[in-house]
């Protein structure tokens, strides 16, 4: 059991790690920092710390280990006061979506005798805010620790220990790995969802509404992705900017070609385009990454 | 209570329409037509079906309803069997995904006195086959009609009646607003989910694996929509191409913006974007066409 965890950020993710710790007795102190006045009030109301502060130097004081779990804009800040301000031997550790541009900043801010352990559990919703974290939000999720020049072994394992104990799949790689995996597993489809739907909402008002009331038919899906948090999003974006620019072009590349391809009546190429795409979603759910359940015609 | 109705392809949509005139009684007779022996066969231990054929000559006798549920590139020969060989009484109508392409050759090969009534559920889900349908599948669901001039104001009513004791709510609009409507629903939504993980698909080997292994964070639910029937797909493609073709142009246009301000650090521009496409998703669930459960982050 720690003597103290600091959380700073305290929204979908930052609570549920809360949450856990809480629940599993992880911490003697659970200490919550956050900008936001109103997600100070909601983690006084949920019980989720025993310190809830807007002052990081505070909240850093005698702490064993420190998440954090703003947006990634928030970071030099956050990595200055904790520099200055945390002991020494206090882990840092995080739960940002892109790590190379996160490494690098550490690398320039923080001690030199510092311990970081960069990390990124691969869970979440689209809701923000303390109120829509839970239990169990990361279980049987993965967890990627991407180590840097400044991550311990030993400090490495106790992350990823806690992770273990939250419930999720523990996993290490490199940074460049882990930024080129989530620039096409979840930032290209954001991106693309936020397209669309950015898309459909300068129609003509008369059209927007029937889109609304006949989304069921595949949009609802790509309206629920792009309402994710803005901020958060932005911030990957610029975050992981290489990698997403890179994939980006193969994508556009990718549909210019189908584009052509409607254009010639190519049926032949349509269709086996369309059937190749089937067997990868036959491997995705025999990784256990998804189930057979169809979603798409959800009932409610 | 009809004497005899008529299901020619007998899918997803095709099974569920048995299932639901099987359970509410609405016709004395189900004759169900299919090309596939296998779907024949799944029909016949379903119990689906009182006549069931590969021979629609046969399957169009005396009937009072013919229903096409097949894929669009297979109407064309339906259509000249059903002149030739239904009753000139018999109501035909279908499930199709694109309209005006449908009635343009409707208009040119059946005969004049026919009476057509051009429809489309807004329901499904990403499976196929017979063993896929469900009862309840239209519960709630729009069903569309877009009415053209082979449509007999008595008839377009029993359709509509049909569909409402299906559980469907009923609407109607031309086939130019639905084709509009639809490919930016639903066609464009298939078609950039098929892209993405066709992009993915092309990636090495390695990182492939890893794509598969991490999907949960959001890429899976892109595998889900472009694990689709590809016969039917190809055909929406081609069918409904003017309108998909015209949106794509918007859409690829909006995406090169947003890569622009990545390109250019313009935080600004990209947190607007995301604020925006928000405002979106909540009047989707006001219109009560998805939850506000969270399903990004589904626990199985």
């Amino acid at each position: 059991m720690f003597n103290k965890i600091t959380i700073v950020g305290c929204g979908l993710i930052g609570s549920s790690i809360a949450r856990e710790i809480k629940k599993k007795k992880l911490a003697k102190n659970i200490s919550v920092c956050d900008v936001s006045s109103k997600a100070l009030r909601d983690i006084k109301f949920l019980k989720l710390a025993n310190e809830i502060s807007s002052n990081l130097k505070a909240c850093c004081k005698d702490t064993d280990i420190i998440f954090i779990c703003t947006p990634l804009s928030a970071y030099e800040p956050i990595f200055k006061t904790i520099r200055d301000h945390a002991p020494i031997s206090a882990i840092i550790t995080d739960v940002g979506s892109s790590k190379s541009n996160i490494i690098k900043l550490s690398e320039k801010i923080l001690n030199k005798k510092s311990s970081f352990i960069p990390g990124h559990p691969i869970a979440g919703t689209e809701e923000s805010g303390p109120k829509s974290g839970f239990l169990n939000l990361f279980k049987n999720r993965w967890f990627i620790t991407t180590p840097c020049k400044f991550s311990k072994k030993k400090d490495q394992k106790k992350i990823e220990q806690l992770w273990t104990k939250f419930g999720s799949k523990v996993t290490s790689m490199n940074a460049r790995s882990h930024d080129n995996i989530m620039a096409i597993t979840s930032h290209i489809p954001h991106l693309i969802a936020y397209n669309i739907v950015g898309t459909a909402s300068k129609l003509e008002a008369k059209i927007k509404s029937e889109v609304i009331k006949f989304s069921a038919s595949g949009f609802r899906d790509f309206t629920r992705i792009a309402s994710s948090d803005p901020t958060m999003w932005r911030d990957i974006m610029i975050g992981n900017k290489k990698q997403i620019l890179f994939m980006l072009k193969r994508f556009s590349k990718d549909l210019k070609h189908l584009e052509t391809a409607i254009q010639n009546n190519n049926k032949k190429k349509l269709f086996n385009f369309f059937q190749k795409t089937r067997s990868i979603r036959a491997k995705v759910v025999k990784a256990g990454q998804d189930t057979k359940a169809s979603n798409f015609g959800r009932k409610n």
